[in-house]
């Protein structure tokens, strides 16, 4: 064993320890989400940490091929790497930390031929991405998302956004906005204005930075790109009537390019009117999504008062297929656990989570271990959390532990105690204390 | 998007996939081991995913450095390191996965310096080992640990003891044992079998194949590290008639080598004969461990069947401090969750566990999604986990679906059930058939 005095023992940058309040704040929030998700007959996933490289790269872009953790080759294998010429990371590694959960959900429809023709599943794991670290950015995160596999029709897309409604309702969130918006209509609004189809997806990546950059910031990257003032113009323009009441639904009845993904998203508003997401669809023409991959309605949840967004997610009926032959349409949304985590913290969201011993067992000198172990089992068996104090040591210092553990009652085991089958219950915030039969302790403690 | 057809979907060599029927009896273990080991006043931690190597090696001898998995450095840091002559693994990352919960712990206790004077935490996660993939051998496989660290009172050794018992029972197992020895006393016989105390650690690792090689094997072990065939019968010998009844308690009330280390072993089963392991607690002299670091009482479980143990622990005082100026005694215990489950598997052991929806809503033509929609939103306000078949079909179609899915009841939405406020109740199994108001439902599915 080599001994490491004077290291850092710090966790990695990036990465955090989960102390008793953090872990149950954390399950908290993934218990609601799970109940909930589960209320929607998703059902669960859990893929394994490591994927091959063969089913990462390429998924997430050039920029998130660079943020992929890459696990490095062993013994002969890193041997034989090495002995080559102009050695890359290709060559040195085989294997990834998974970056997202939706890639390996693409894997697992491929993989397994006896899922559902409508596969819905939830799947609530970490994720890695190497990442310049920063306030409120991690390098491991959990995302919850939720997906409908198998199906192109709306009442999919209304499901994910009253999943995700249901959670941040349960959870406590009462004022919030699920911006929607639809590729298609995004698309026809580029296209009429002049900019080429070819640079659809720079006009869609400068605009997705509107909330960051602003609208001249925007003008600016379009510019940047090719696009001439007069498209950026037109754009933006149209985006902004877009706002206007009625506007959306003039195009939809209308024989314009934008009409028929106009039309899906008053379909989806009707969809969702009656389920938790109803009051809070909101159409926002600006909203564009960076990844490249959605085909239909695409989503963000927006908060107020938190920069950035809580999740996101849409329609993608492209993706899911890239491990098969056939292409299988699917919708999705992911929930970013830090985010709400984050903002509940903020505004003490969360309610008391009972955690650590409720009553710390203590001894006196004359009592043997034996006897306070079995009184702790009678104890525990009755559901009660109990703390033994371990060592053998004076009653004021049991005590001094019991306040620095915030335990809220102490049980005093002394020989007249274990004459009579009871114990000395002694509540720390009042200070009163009463001598009870062992097996009325539990109730008395939750009282 | 790269499209990767024809690649392999499965998941990487010794990592695995879980569907929904996987996660939920994981789950329902885990929930087991959660709770009981909190009724114990253990904490939760959880500790990152991603370690610093200066963490990790040499923590796990050389064998155990060779089995972390390295996370391969990035861009200009890895084109750095690509640069040197005789590139090594050493050059090539400074990051690892999580090994083991025992050194996070270690990290954990240096780091915090508010923690209670007995920290007693316990930890369930996922830890990742490059072994060779076997039947029943992962390279990702959870662990379920429960420590106490800052004092030596055997106290703390019988709670280990009695956390992981109270698992086992709590989750059905009744015929267990908790194989127990002192590496003192196990000391005590090798010297006094003549044998080095240089030769201490090997004698040990050759003693712990004993099952596995059995007594043949183990004197050859010996004599193959230069213990004399003398010195070996003496070993053997010796640990056969420390089985006899009676040859614990004689050795204790000795002045020999070993006596210590049976007292401590009395005192222990004595403390823990009121708890749930006293009927498991095992004297076995030849249990041995593997591990280095173990210096008072070693547990291990062993369960009627199953090839090698479902657990083990031990008391280790001088690990925990690896990482700070002064030493801090532990003791633990770890419950192999993949072991647990194999078992409860082949024997049946899980109880009916809820997952997938409870009830498919199906819509006639007729009825439009959006009063589909508003339905399920009832139903699962009331706590029923209900599907609703999102496409457009035939009603013979959506019900092949629900027997497809395993779902026990299907509720059918025609305009007459819209119009009254009811719901079409079908039991799949027996095929019975009813209207009832849609607020009934959830009570009469459940019934």
């Amino acid at each position: 064993m080599s001994v490491s005095k004077g290291i850092s023992t710090k966790p990695p940058s990036g990465m955090r320890d989960f102390l008793a309040d953090d872990v149950v704040r954390r399950r908290h929030v993934l218990s609601v989400v799970q109940r909930v998700y589960e209320s929607f007959g998703f059902v669960p996933l859990e893929t394994p940490t490591i994927e091959n490289l063969s089913t990462l790269l390429g998924k997430y872009g050039p920029e998130g091929d660079q943020l992929l953790y890459r696990l490095l080759h062993r013994r002969d294998k890193l041997k034989r790497a090495l002995e080559g010429d102009e050695v890359t990371e290709l060559d040195l590694a085989s294997e990834g930390l998974r970056y997202d959960l939706t890639v390996p959900l693409a894997r697992v429809v491929a993989n397994y031929k006896d899922l559902p023709a409508f596969y819905k599943r939830y799947q609530i794991q970490p994720v890695w991405r190497a990442d310049r670290p920063a306030k409120g950015r991690f390098r491991e995160f959990y995302q919850c998302d939720v997906d409908i596999t198998g199906t192109q029709s709306l009442v999919a897309d209304a499901e994910v956004c009253a999943a995700i409604a249901g959670v941040l309702r349960e959870l406590g969130f009462e004022e919030f906005e699920i911006l929607t918006n639809h590729r298609e209509l995004l698309r026809a609004l580029v296209l009429d204005a002049g900019i080429a189809a070819d640079d659809e997806a720079t006009a869609l990546i400068a605009l997705d930075k509107l909330d960051k950059v602003g609208v001249d910031g925007v003008r600016q990257e379009l510019a940047d790109k090719g696009v001439t003032a007069a498209q950026a113009d037109a754009l933006l323009q149209s985006l902004e009537r877009m706002r206007e009441p009625g506007a959306l639904a003039a195009l939809a009845e209308g024989e314009g390019r934008g009409a028929a993904g106009a039309k899906e998203l008053l379909e989806l508003f009707a969809h969702a009117e009656q389920t938790p997401a109803g009051a809070h669809l909101t159409f926002d023409p600006t909203l564009a999504r960076g990844l490249s991959y959605y085909t239909g309605p695409i989503f963000e949840i927006q908060v107020d008062g938190l920069a950035g967004s809580m999740g996101g997610g849409g329609r993608y009926d492209n993706l899911i297929g890239m491990f098969q032959k056939q292409p299988v349409p699917a919708v999705g949304f992911s929930l970013g656990l830090e985010r709400v985590l984050l903002v509940m913290t903020e505004r003490e969201m969360f309610p008391a989570l009972g955690i650590g011993p409720e009553l710390l067992l203590c001894r006196m000198a004359e009592v043997s271990p034996s006897v306070a172990l079995g009184v702790a089992s009678r104890l525990r068996a009755a559901g009660l959390r109990v703390e033994v104090y371990a060592d053998e040591a004076q009653m004021k210092k049991q005590l001094q532990y019991a306040n620095q553990i915030g335990v809220s009652h102490v049980g005093i085991l002394g020989p007249q105690e274990v004459a009579d089958g009871t114990l000395a219950l002694k509540h720390l915030g009042t200070g009163e204390q009463a001598a009870h039969p062992v097996g009325d302790v539990p109730a008395k403690v939750r009282a």
